[in-house]
């Protein structure tokens, strides 16, 4: 079995914007991109199926199967700012090879669409929760680095970041296009961490001038961290109820 | 070397069902299969051989050497019901790429005999011995699973599975062959569970309308259950003897 | 870097018997192999280089670099027996697919040459040390097998070989090449079981009729038994000189 | 994505010597080749790209993105010896293939070159730290290893030399290209090891007749023993202060 990208439509999109998300430190680029694409209600268009994946499948709640997979969103903008594609993926690819391997299928596309910009996300470990967490940024040039302080992020000055999130990031570049990649702080022990997928969200909206209702995202962040306090309040001898329930209800499928 | 399909002949065979079984938790598939096999005297059409199994070889009792290989055994339904094609192999591919390469290799083969339906096993761990382990089901298609729920599977809402019973099970989907795997409850700590292989062949024999004479399995089950006693009987001061006997004596030559 | 073997010389050989012999447990193999080529004073013809050997080189005591590789040599019988072919290589391959690979390699030069016979050796971890090991047989057919029974070899009834020297010997047999793989017993804690090697040997020089002077193994056997005696003794107060300088001072650059 | 070297400029040299120097233990050639590379301002003419790198990437002090890669740059010798090309990388590949495909890639920008010798270098574990650093040499051939004792070095007679700088070594050989390995003693404790670095150029520099300006070695490794020095009245009971500082203020990028 070869890497496919499997195509349901071939959607007309004016120079537009990539955003992508999969699953990292606490999940932030894929709640992230899953938030947008789901607010946006953007549209699904290709599918990437690959024995990059893990050797698994899973179900829906109605027992119908379904393969790893990477999705392909777009959204219109209406207002006539830029157009979006939005990447997601259950997972990353098990191995390095793989992980090179999906970033060149994402950014392949991404040229076929002629896109502007590559916006990747991931989370930045800090080992303690951080109600207001900043959002750091590298970029494929110093003018975007810039660009993004002007929005509130704040300059990665040197460090690695690792996996597929950053490959895309990096192999941007030499392919010439812009591409930044948004790293907002995490505590590192939340699976999915809506507090951060928030702040990230919040610098893009301002990049790109799309306004992103982010209520939801909110209202899990909330429920994060009064999920934290009881656990703090429990090694204090509290009680703990469905700590875990807030974050986890949007990501049933992913193992 | 390459992986290679060795044609022994070329059956017959109208519009065939393809049941698959390669070992897994409790090797519930592989028992069944093997058995399915066995009792209908399907016959041996094709073999696999591939560097995607181990790199060792196995010994017969005359001292003859084989290969680690997938085995395809054809059987004709006189009753005018579906013919079968059954695929074993004597271990799951050690890599998640020959997992993949492996379910390409079953599905190609189905789609050529023009299969109309895919149908793998496993075992399902619930870390405790069920007598009447209940037999879960996912699908291709929210229909298969309602007819499925109608033999008395269960269906299985949610959850992944891994390996490559789960990939041909999944594959199947986007070359439209339908497809639908059937996971029996089995403790996990059972090597070879023929309860679990029986409860499976059950509910498959009710689908094909198949009289499968389901004896030696149950004699083996009782077996199972005999042993299972006996260890609990010794934790509490009793005395095992070839506990493990019934289970094993099928699989001499796996390693 | 691909596979590729490099021929020195092409040698003009008449339906001879390839012996291959690769490091495993206790060496067994590959010190016998070793000792034929030397004996016999085997010329060397081809070599294996491949990335499926190890990333490392070795040094000679003159500071000289030599590539981790596999080596052909080949033997005139000018008593009108069997010419030999000797395949004998650092280590075995760390991959399981380049062990398939290596033994495709092995295979393809012995179609090549028209060999008659693939010998391929091993050891049979007892985990005790046996002055007079048996030596176990298996065959790509019975009478392979039967007739090596006539030479004192013992039938191996089921069991299963891992690694190089049971693949060349495995896949012989879909090449339609008579093969036998002999496994000599051998403690397992040894690291080059020159006793093991002799024994096997013996058998194969019974079976091509080769009288093979084993004077030098059988000094090597000796030194080993000495020091197993004096491991023994130490643990009941002996004193331990050199214990493993006899098995160790044949193979000083393989690491 | 396949390996790639990009070739910024086509440097005119004449029949050049290449030097290599990727990170190992105590980055004994890292830090070696990128000391020659800095003193004598070679100019970078070519960069590899590979997923043979791991899959991340790393920021500059500005935020600017930078992939794993391979470094090629020329120095032109004005004294009219030999012209060098000096091949650095941020680190050795993670897999035996991508080692054996990074000195293949080596080789054959050696060869387009013309080069008339390869000399790696690497670090040689002795436990402790020594002031004076023993530089041993293995060689592609007799005659250069006895030159290289001629300049100080000592001939490695026997063991194995593991990893890229090692391969680059071996497989010049069949390639027709003289190489000779040099590697200096490293306590294997220091991540940075100028004392090694320096006195493997010691002896470069002998054999190309090329002066190359020590200083900011001497001065690192005075550090490295100064913060041995205190690592070691630690443990009487001294205070550390910034002892790693030395060594790794030069290597900020590499993770």
């Amino acid at each position: 079995m070869q890497t496919q990208v499997r195509y349901y439509q071939e959607p007309k999109v004016n120079k537009p914007v990539m955003v992508c998300g999969l699953p990292g430190i606490g999940s932030v680029a894929w709640v992230a991109a899953n938030h947008l694409e789901k607010e946006l209600k953007a549209e699904l268009f290709a599918e990437v199926f690959s024995p990059i994946f893990s050797p698994k499948v899973w179900l829906t709640d109605d027992g119908v199967v379904k393969l790893m997979k990477g999705e392909f969103h777009f959204w219109h903008n209406d207002s006539g700012g830029a157009d979006l594609l939005v990447f997601t993926a259950n997972e990353q690819p098990y191995s390095p090879e793989g992980q090179y391997e999906l970033a060149d299928v994402v950014l392949d596309l991404a040229q076929k669409f002629d896109v502007t910009k590559v916006v990747t996300m991931g989370g930045m470990a800090t080992d303690k929760f951080i109600e207001d967490p900043k959002v750091y940024v590298g970029g494929t040039d110093v003018e975007l680095v810039k660009e993004m302080e002007g929005y509130g992020a704040v300059k990665l000055a040197g460090g690695a970041i690792t996996g597929t999130n950053g490959l895309i990031f990096g192999l941007a570049k030499p392919r010439k296009i812009p591409a930044i990649c948004l790293l907002a702080e995490t505590p590192g022990y939340l699976s999915l961490d809506a507090n951060a997928a928030k702040a990230a969200l919040q610098i893009f909206s301002k990049l790109l001038n799309i306004p992103v209702d982010l209520a939801l995202l909110e209202k899990q962040a909330k429920e994060n961290v009064e999920a934290v306090q009881r656990a703090k309040d429990l090694s204090r001898g509290g009680y703990p109820h469905e700590a875990r329930k807030g974050g986890e209800r949007e990501l049933p499928y992913v193992s």
